[in-house]
């Protein structure tokens, strides 16, 4: 052979310990061999099955944490070593309001999806929503409509009414989703209808829209239901800008 | 006073030091004194200014990196510190990978947030689609057609097609959220397609499915589409099961 001009060689991706390490646990995840519930080897024994240190264990074992796949647990003794969850947990929100507040996502974006997955959930919820569904979901709209509700307060009721209708939905994923949106939007918008003058109409036509879903909802007509939220979605975050 | 049975104590949240770490680069963030393209003092300064040790401050950027946050730089000169990232990056495919592995999530409800997802963009690529995107995707579906595409190949084109939808919908979250889920599906779904035995059949269905939806772009009408590509998701996931 001549020369190496043929070789297709190129720069090694620096790959660091920690991301070995949440590779190899993904990889047990996704084989099956961890199951939510089971508990991790401690530091010490990962760092020494892994063959890295324990300060790369640790980094691992908090981006795993942070992904809400595993729950730390303190000490050194019979009961440490992380916990794989039981369940999808609510991260995402953060780091959402993260890339919002970088220009990277802007409102409209956040509210358009919103809509989409929204539309869906009521469409799902409209199926499925037990009676217990729709007497917590009337008792809401009932408290939205009295008179003397400050804006705070009819926005606690607020979001428990979406809440309520997410959970009805029974798509853990997109109830995850729509909770996350939630919590950007209700944080970008900050202080809304604080201190607004014709808060007393507006209230009026919110509860109006929040019973008009619930109706549809009882009807178990989905189509409406979902136009009907998609339309109020719209409309609240006119009334804020 | 008499005794402390008023007392409303609760056991302290035990917080551990990267918690805080995070939560500080967080509220600069939010706050806008961190923007894209700035950096960060290095590990031994932020451990100076923050009154930690330089291992939790590593394991807040790695969780920082994790959610594309922050780019690590590595070295210890001038050059070091790490980068605060110019856009929504894809670590939640992932994540949500590991949650379906766990049983947190199922396949159906990863599908259900799929269609709502997609139908909404590609109603927004309806009204947003440049003559570059037609062209684009025109060739794609040609290319779907060829009569000795093996399936392989025909995933990789149909990939490439949603991509380019997902671009269109000039919505940066919904094609972020898009791209994560596909993700997911194509992993949990494996080597789907090959080697049945009605393949071509298969494979003239979904040229033709793709040609509708690209059709109902080209003539700009997003609530045709919408339903379309809804329709070919749903049947896309029949056929793979």
């Amino acid at each position: 052979m001549d020369s190496a001009t043929n070789l297709k060689l190129k720069p090694v991706a620096r790959r660091r310990a920690y991301e070995e390490v949440v590779d190899q646990i993904r990889g047990e995840i996704l084989a099956g061999r961890l199951k939510s519930g089971d508990r991790l080897p401690g530091e010490r024994q990962l760092s020494d099955i892994l063959g890295v240190s324990r300060a790369s264990v640790r980094e691992a074992l908090r981006v795993l944490e942070n992904a809400h796949i595993v729950r730390a647990r303190t000490g050194t003794g019979a009961d440490s070593g992380s916990i794989i969850v039981g369940e999808v947990g609510h991260s995402m929100g953060d780091v959402l309001l993260m890339h919002t507040a970088l220009d990277h996502l802007s409102l409209d974006e956040v509210v358009g999806v919103r809509t989409a997955l929204e539309g869906y959930g009521v469409e799902q919820a409209a199926a499925r929503r037990t009676e217990e569904d729709l007497e917590v979901l009337e008792d809401l709209v009932r408290r939205m409509a009295e008179p003397s509700l400050s804006p705070v307060d009819f926005l606690e009721l607020d979001s428990s009414f979406h809440l309520v209708l997410a959970k009805a939905s029974a798509n853990r994923l997109n109830a995850y989703l729509m909770e996350s949106i939630r919590e950007i939007i209700e944080a970008m918008l900050g202080d809304i209808f604080t201190g607004s003058a014709d808060w007393s109409t507006m209230q009026a036509e919110m509860v109006a829209e929040h019973e008009e879903v619930y109706q549809a909802i009882a009807a178990q007509d989905g189509a409406k239901a979902s136009i009907l939220v998609q339309a109020h979605i719209n409309k609240s975050h006119e009334r804020i800008q």
